[in-house]
């Protein structure tokens, strides 16, 4: 399933990234996001760029790593990284769109769904449940790193997902407990490493999913893993 | 003085990163922050990160283009691309570290200096001033991205930098002005297209730009410019 010395031309894909704030603790994590559309851009794919409207769950110091007193708007802030290109995420047709990806950090844990409250009671909000239920069935590639494979645990009963490691392994691993709950969610979890891209066609199912930054390691390397994802993504597309 | 056929290894290089916010409109540009980022990573080099503790000019809705009524703290926000782990900038010493980077994002003519408001007239805020002025006196190399070449333009005379193109070139280069505002300042501007790093060791000065977002290209040339910017950086580092 890796096919990975096809570097064809992408030209006609149009791929959607949704976003969930903009910074790794309340937000999107930006290196990850960034690191999508290097490689969307590579392979010559179009992008659009999406956040729901609503307000974040909270707001946390990045300094202090603890919550302020302000309120910010997921929409707003996730325009950050798309520097003011982006929609609603209520106005997404998965008919206009070839591929669906969401980077991690925590807003997919705390704006996308209530993860990181709820664990494996979580809810995921009703816009991101439809655009993963509509894409899947459209038979579209859906590409998901760091923790947002639990968004497809949660909303696509028995599906195959990488976070990493199960195990910490001396702290390379610290969100180890991750894969726990994704079974915990109904979904197979399968360890895969920082610079590979887990794809699942079972099913029908075109999951693709990279651990990122829930590897404690250097950042090209998983700069690397993305480009994986995001490669697969795009031939997972058939354009 | 190209020399991009060596890819040595950098191991010992502490290079600094100087942020200014985060979203390209009142801050860093968050995507020349993150290629800087990898491309240190893939080099080998360790990296730290400051920022300034000093209010925002102003905050920019990013979706809307305007000015909201919040206040925000340019250390605080420019922590949410460092994922936490920046110090202010009035603790850099330069005697620690062998490189300085400054990406762009209108954060570094709006808060690392008022150049934004005021031009050629403008004022660059004291610890820019003395870090870019000690890195250059001891013999340091210090790169920069986008619009931050003004910073070295107005506090190293005579310094030549490139921010692209002088014209328009039929909005390729929405930013061609500034161009004339690096002359008024007292700088030499040279034409270098955006995969290009331009490197000036005139006078023993080790200053390397690259256009970066000045251009209105594709994201992934971007990033490839950049690491251009970063290896050259490495390399007149010595090390």
């Amino acid at each position: 399933f890796h096919g990975h010395t096809h570097c064809g031309n992408h030209r006609h894909v149009v791929s959607v990234q949704v976003l969930s704030g903009c910074g790794v603790y309340d937000g999107t994590e930006i290196h990850e996001a960034s690191a999508v559309l290097v490689h969307l851009s590579r392979g010559e794919a179009q992008v659009q760029m999406f956040a729901p409207n609503i307000s974040q769950m909270h707001v946390i110091d990045h300094c202090k790593g603890q919550p302020s007193e302000e309120s910010r708007n997921v929409l707003s802030e996730s325009a950050r990284i798309a520097r003011g290109n982006i929609s609603d995420l209520a106005q997404l047709k998965v008919s206009d769109h070839d591929a669906v990806i969401f980077p991690g950090g925590f807003g997919a844990a705390k704006n996308l769904s209530t993860f990181a409250v709820d664990g494996k009671d979580c809810k995921v909000i009703e816009d991101v449940e439809r655009v993963l239920k509509d894409f899947h069935k459209a038979g579209k590639p859906i590409g998901l790193c760091c923790i947002s494979p639990v968004l497809a645990a949660k909303v696509l009963p028995g599906v195959e997902v990488t976070v990493g490691y199960e195990e910490e392994a001396g702290g390379r691993w610290p969100y180890a407990g991750t894969a726990e709950a994704i079974t915990s969610l109904g979904a197979k979890h399968c360890v895969k490493d920082v610079t590979i891209s887990f794809i699942v066609t079972f099913q029908k199912n075109k999951v693709v999913t990279s651990p990122a930054f829930m590897c404690d390691t250097k950042l090209h390397l998983i700069f690397d893993g993305i480009g994986v994802m995001v490669r697969d993504v795009l031939r997972l597309s058939g354009k």
